[in-house]
């Protein structure tokens, strides 16, 4: 499927990259952006990700055939009740929100009728950079794409989406956007908290700089996603907060288990947990839960 | 300095790579390598790390002018038992540990009046492969090596071995046993023991092929540290598991603070510890720390 004229709210490393990947891949004609920040918009220009600019939501999308909503998710709802009544009939919304049950409330209040329009998906491929100037219209290969399509939506429309981003390398799947906010609550949000937890508990500290001066190439690993954007990282903690602090919960109770095996010197039960750590995180590198 | 004889006890990762800088920095005679797995053995005598093997730690050390020590810690204690018959007066003992409060403990209770010949040291270049197999001349090279020197060492002895590491690459540095191991208990200890943690968790659920199936780039470097050598870091949590579980306890303070937060949907203040974080993190990179 081909759009003649597509328009990206919120031309970052997703909706930039995203941008730069249709194109590559020849799947649109005329690619609108808007945005928040203006010299982010013109780096997206300059780089080739856009084609035009916008200064408003309404008027990106006015006259679009897709449209990507790519922004952090707290804004949804109002970039959604911007685009309500300038969104052609047949158009195709689609998103990149990294959680999807308040993405489907936001669009369902903002969009009433129109709400089929919207196919809810999210790319995983973020990266601690972010902005215009990391768009890279690789970032999708391979990576996965969750759909967490409405009841309301066009069979075609769906497989459109589906279509497009298989197009652009990523391996497609769907879920409920219940699940979907489950398990990335586990995999991803908690993750990102631990590693944001640790790194601002230490520079907080009177020694932080002996204490960074000494860390290695394992801290810079574990805590890379501390390096994820702190807007994006609020709005995901606090739409999925409910499904995060169950997580947040099971992990201190996992903490407190330890800290016991810890206090009694278990040194068997100690291994034994490592053991199957790091057992389970060689299956998956293996590729054995693709 | 030049060593005629080198023993290596646990040619593993570290002891292979030692070995291995040694040579290409031609800074030593004959290497003879002893440990527990007679294959791992076998293959750093292929590789060329060591040039033969001896049964026991005693039959390694006699004749040796510098012996390091690169077993787990729990180790220590009897290999500096078996060695301290067999060290030649005027020989250096070094060891690679990475806790040194309980190195120093188990070297003054097996070698006695031979303590002063013990420089205890610990090369920051841990890496989750492990064995012979994955030892590399240049793993020092810009990686941190400190020494936590005891009050019976010759100056003499200290500066050789500080000059040693610093001829395989390594910026040495030097601390007290006590405060190494509260730095390192912070920046190394806690965030292995927080991945392990987290990989166990989810690989314990009913639906752990889903939430591995959908685990990305982030989770992937986040966890890096779980695939470390489960013996190695059993012994690493016992031997500082008082400095541990005070760095552990400081965290789950610092999770009821951000649980806190979540709960009351406070996303100013989430904001601003992201924030912190990330610029914490990236004036570490930025190389202010070093």
């Amino acid at each position: 499927m081909f759009f003649e004229r597509v328009a990206v709210i919120g031309v970052g490393l997703i909706g930039g990259s995203f941008a730069l990947a249709l194109k590559a891949a020849k799947r649109c004609g005329h690619v609108v952006g808007a945005g928040r920040s203006a010299a982010n918009l013109q780096l997206a220009l300059e780089r080739g990700a856009i084609d035009s600019i916008e200064s408003d939501v309404a008027a990106a999308v006015r006259g679009a055939d897709l449209v990507l909503v790519a922004t952090p998710v707290a804004q949804f709802s109002g970039v959604m009740l911007s685009m309500e009544k300038a969104l052609k009939p047949g158009a195709i919304v689609t998103d990149a929100g990294s959680t999807k049950r308040d993405v489907v409330a936001a669009a369902r209040a903002a969009l009433g009728a129109k709400i089929a329009q919207f196919v809810p998906a999210h790319p995983i491929a973020g990266a601690e950079q972010s902005g215009a100037a990391a768009a890279n219209p690789e970032l999708f290969r391979g990576r996965r794409l969750v759909l967490t399509p409405l009841q309301e939506n066009k069979k075609h429309d769906i497989e459109a989406i589906a279509s497009l981003w298989t197009a652009l390398g990523a391996r497609v799947s769907r879920m409920t956007p219940e699940e979907h906010d489950d398990v990335f609550a586990a995999v991803s949000h908690l993750p990102h908290l631990l590693a944001f937890a640790l790194v601002s508990d230490l520079s907080a500290r009177a020694n932080a700089a002996k204490l960074f001066g000494y860390a290695a190439g394992g801290f810079r690993d574990f805590t890379r996603i501390a390096s994820s954007h702190p807007e994006m990282w609020r709005d995901i903690c606090v739409a999925n907060r409910d499904r995060l602090l169950h997580e947040l919960h099971l992990f201190e109770n996992k903490l407190k288990t330890i800290g016991t095996l810890l206090e009694a010197g278990d040194a068997a039960s100690l291994e034994k947990l490592f053991a199957e750590a790091r057992a389970a995180r060689e299956r998956w590198l293996s590729g054995e839960y693709e």
